[in-house]
C-alpha cells in the first residue's frame, strides 16, 4: 500500500493471509525476462519479443510426472507470479478504459496468483526434468505449480467472444 | 497410503508438507455430484449427464472482482480438488493403457490439486457474488481459487493433438 491508480479498490485484507491450502512449487521457468519493466504483458507479446522458448525445470522429485506428456503439441501450464500483490480486487490496467474487476482480467495481481498459459510443447527429456514450450510472459525464475496436456475437446473455444 | 493400483509411483513425501504459498478459498461451486464415485471423469461427462449449470458462489469480499466479466462468453474457472492426494507421481487411471506421469493427465490427484475449466459463462450477478456457468465435473461445496476470462488469441488452440 499504496501505490493504486485511480478507481482501483483493494480488500480490507490481504488473501496471503488466509491459508486455507498450501501450494508447493514443483520447478521453475527460466525467461529472457528479468525485471517486472520489461517483462512482456501476455504470451502474445512474449512470442512477438522473443523467439526463445520457455525452459520449465522440474525439481528432481516431481520429473517422473512428466512420462507420457511428448507427443502433446500443447500444455497448460500454471504459475505462480510470486511478485503480485493479492488485494487489489478492481484495477485500472494501463491502456483499459477505466476500472475493472480482477476477475475480468488476466492481470497477475489476483487473489491467489495463478497464471495459466496455453502454449506449444517443444521438447521434454523426463530424465533432466526438463520441459521447453513456447514463450512465456513471466519473469525468470517463476515458480511453477502445474503442467497438465491441452485437450481440444475441452479446452479450444473457437466462438468464445469477450465485449 | 495405499490404495496405489499397479505401476502407479509415490512420491517420498506429501506436497501439502511443501508450504512454498498459500492459496486463499474465493467462494465455492455448486453442483449436483456429491460423491466421487458418481462425480463424472471430466467437463464433457459433466454436459452429458447434466444439464445444471454449475453455481459458483464468490465470499462476499471477493464479489467486487466479477465487475467486467459479463459479456465474455467462456471463462476460465480454477478450483481446489480438496479431497485429492497429492503424491502420486505415476498414475494408472481406469481406461488408461498401463501408467502415466500425474502431468500427462487432467486427474485431479496431483501435486497441486488445480483444476481447470474453460466453460460458457452463462450469467453474472455482481451484487449476490454468483455467476452461473456450464456444468462442471467436481463435487458440490469444492473451493474456488480463480476465475479467468478466455481469449481465443491465447487459449484456443483449434490445431492441438494429443498421441
Amino acid at each position: 500500500m499504496d501505490d493504486r491508480r485511480e478507481g482501483e479498490i483493494a480488500l480490507d485484507f490481504d488473501p496471503v493471509t488466509r491459508k486455507d491450502a498450501s501450494v508447493a512449487f514443483i520447478g521453475h521457468i527460466q525467461t529472457p525476462w528479468t525485471s517486472r519493466d520489461e517483462a512482456p504483458r501476455n504470451v502474445i507479446e512474449a512470442r512477438e519479443r522473443s523467439t526463445e522458448p520457455a525452459r520449465i525445470t522440474l525439481d528432481p522429485a516431481f520429473a517422473p510426472g512428466l512420462a507420457g506428456l511428448a507427443g502433446h503439441s500443447h500444455v497448460v501450464v500454471l504459475y505462480w507470479m510470486d511478485k503480485a500483490r493479492r488485494d487489489l480486487i478492481v484495477q485500472c490496467p494501463r491502456h483499459s478504459e477505466g476500472p475493472r474487476g480482477v476477475f475480468s482480467l488476466r492481470s497477475p495481481l489476483r487473489p491467489n496468483p495463478v497464471a495459466l498459459a496455453a502454449v506449444p510443447l517443444l521438447s521434454v527429456d523426463i530424465a533432466a526434468g526438463v520441459l521447453t514450450v513456447g514463450p512465456l510472459d513471466c519473469l525468470n525464475g517463476t515458480p511453477l505449480i502445474d503442467i497438465k496436456p491441452y485437450y481440444v475437446s475441452t479446452d479450444c473455444h473457437p466462438t468464445a467472444c469477450s465485449p
